[in-house]
């Protein structure tokens, strides 16, 4: 029974985990998966040093059984598998509006908080889901992840027979990718890493690689000068920035999905020009969380290709020196000792 | 009868106009009143003389009433007191996605066709907007700078009960502050400029100067630390972009109504964090010019206040010269000889 703890300075340590009883509200889970994000790689970065409390249990796309509940817990039953929406809220602050997941006084779950990566893990009942028949707990870990493409894709208010353009295509890139697919528009994916490229392709999206053509021109051939209704920019750099205004068409929405922790030099001209609009996104809310279990119980989404490697818990250092030499890789899980 | 025509370098003439039957579907205007705007302002400055052809009769918020009629017009008479919506539509592109006046095919009239600051002016038809009864000719010609306010309003999805800011008292600054204050919000306008501080502060509307007290924290204070659900970009400048990041509350909406020539650096962080959302305004469709309208034959907009001076045509270059060396005043209207 392990857990994996960030010690600081790019130290990741398994360690013996502990088994706390959950207390009222509570539920106790033997965790199956969890995969790893990018908000992981910041942490062992060293990023988020100023916001963790070390050591920290990191890990926040996890599947689960559940092995045992606290009191007046009915949403769940022991033995249930389930994904967990790694959201821990406090009272509601006047500034919210109501809005808890992006509340002041939120908890994120793997980072403010224990988070999944470790064999039993004990949480508030209301962040659990169950999975849908017919969904594994390896393909559950990716519940989290397509939780936040569900919501970007909804708070874009993507429309049937839109142009959509994501820039940036990784893991989250590629599924708001597939989720937008699922609602009837077109999506074009612009990728700079070759090897992603043909992953994407190999879903049967649209790719362009911005160092091999002109993106701007490139989405205007293939949309007959419509360009983009819909542009997610997902990258998280200047570049992709200075892209976005450029793909969108007259009232087009952008969705701001990457984290740019440096104010950036926005064309605000064309925003006026063009009367653009930019959305920032952020996690997800339940009905995002449903609508990600629905449409991998429907086998919308193609989660095996989206699976790189699952390794073993104890392996865990292997799989950050993976994603750290090799960015075409998508996504990584931990299996723990919960499965 | 005069025109006054912008020949480039700062130079405006008063030369003797010209009378342009009206073609079918268009009208003959004898013009009252031409405010200065802005963009006046630019093009007298030279910053637009690309897009100009010159000689051109400039202005576009104008009033006037009708002289003459085309073939098939039907919408106004002979005598009818009216406003022009100076926006000309060409054939609609597929990026327009049906918004003519965003679209890649329109002419702003007074931009890039003779404007109204000129005894007759022959314009389209669907241009005229009838000024309800109570309006006087003088008042209509802030019909057009009113419809900017109420579509930026609009696009603002401003709401009872909301905390507005609106950044730069200017006259467009304190229309959208007035039009939002009819919808049942409260608003405070941020301005530098003392003398306008006071002209807001008169019009019963909150100010704050930001060059004597923090913004952010005043704006807290005066919301128990709500902050704001829609800030109203309109200052143009790199300060008021800095600002309207710093001011919006969870979802909030930032409105950038000021045109920034410059790309601006941008705080993406708080998009994210807080899910805010920019929405970029230009101009005005048919409904923000009957909302101000009907606002104004309501007697909701103190128009008498905004209207610092006027002046006859042949001193239209003291006008100008006068708002180049007075930044504390409002709105300067030019009497045409058509009154």
């Amino acid at each position: 029974m392990s857990a994996v703890v960030y010690e600081g300075n790019r130290t990741l340590n398994v360690v013996p985990g502990l088994e706390f009883p959950p207390g009222p509200g509570e539920v106790r889970l033997e965790v199956a998966y969890c995969g790893i994000c990018g908000t992981d790689m910041h942490i062992y970065h060293g990023n988020m040093d100023a916001r963790v409390t070390r050591p920290l249990t990191i890990g926040h796309e996890a599947s689960a059984t559940v092995a045992e509940l606290g009191e007046g817990v009915e949403n769940v039953t022991v033995g249930d598998c389930v994904a967990v929406r790694p959201l821990k809220f406090g009272e509601l602050h006047a500034f919210d509006k109501g809005h808890a997941h992006v509340g002041k006084n939120l908890k994120f779950i793997g980072i403010d908080a224990p988070g999944g990566m470790q064999a039993s893990w004990t949480v508030p009942a209301y962040t659990l889901h169950r999975l849908p028949e017919g969904v594994s707990l390896e393909h559950g870990a990716l519940a989290e992840p397509a939780a936040v493409a569900c919501h970007d894709v909804r708070l874009g208010r993507v429309a049937p027979g839109e142009n959509v353009v994501v820039i940036g295509g990784g893991p989250i890139g590629i599924l708001i990718a597939l989720v937008a697919r699922e609602r009837g528009v077109r999506v074009i994916v612009s990728e700079i890493n070759e090897k992603r490229v043909r992953k994407i392709e190999s879903l049967g999206l649209e790719a362009i690689n911005p160092l091999e053509s002109n993106l701007a021109e490139s989405v205007s051939e293939k949309t007959d000068g419509a360009m983009a209704d819909a542009v997610f920019e997902v990258s998280g750099v200047q570049p992709g920035v200075d892209a976005m205004t450029s793909l969108a068409n007259v009232r087009g929405r952008i969705i701001v999905v990457g984290i740019h922790p440096e104010p950036r030099q926005i064309d605000l001209f064309r925003f006026f020009w063009s009367e653009l609009e930019l959305i920032g996104a952020r996690l997800y809310e339940e009905e995002d969380f449903e609508k990600a279990l629905s449409l991998m119980g429907e086998g919308k989404l193609p989660l095996d290709e989206l699976i790189t490697e699952v390794y073993p818990i104890d392996k865990v250092q292997s799989a950050f020196d993976t994603i750290e030499s090799a960015p075409e890789g998508i996504k990584y899980l931990i299996k723990c000792d919960g499965v």
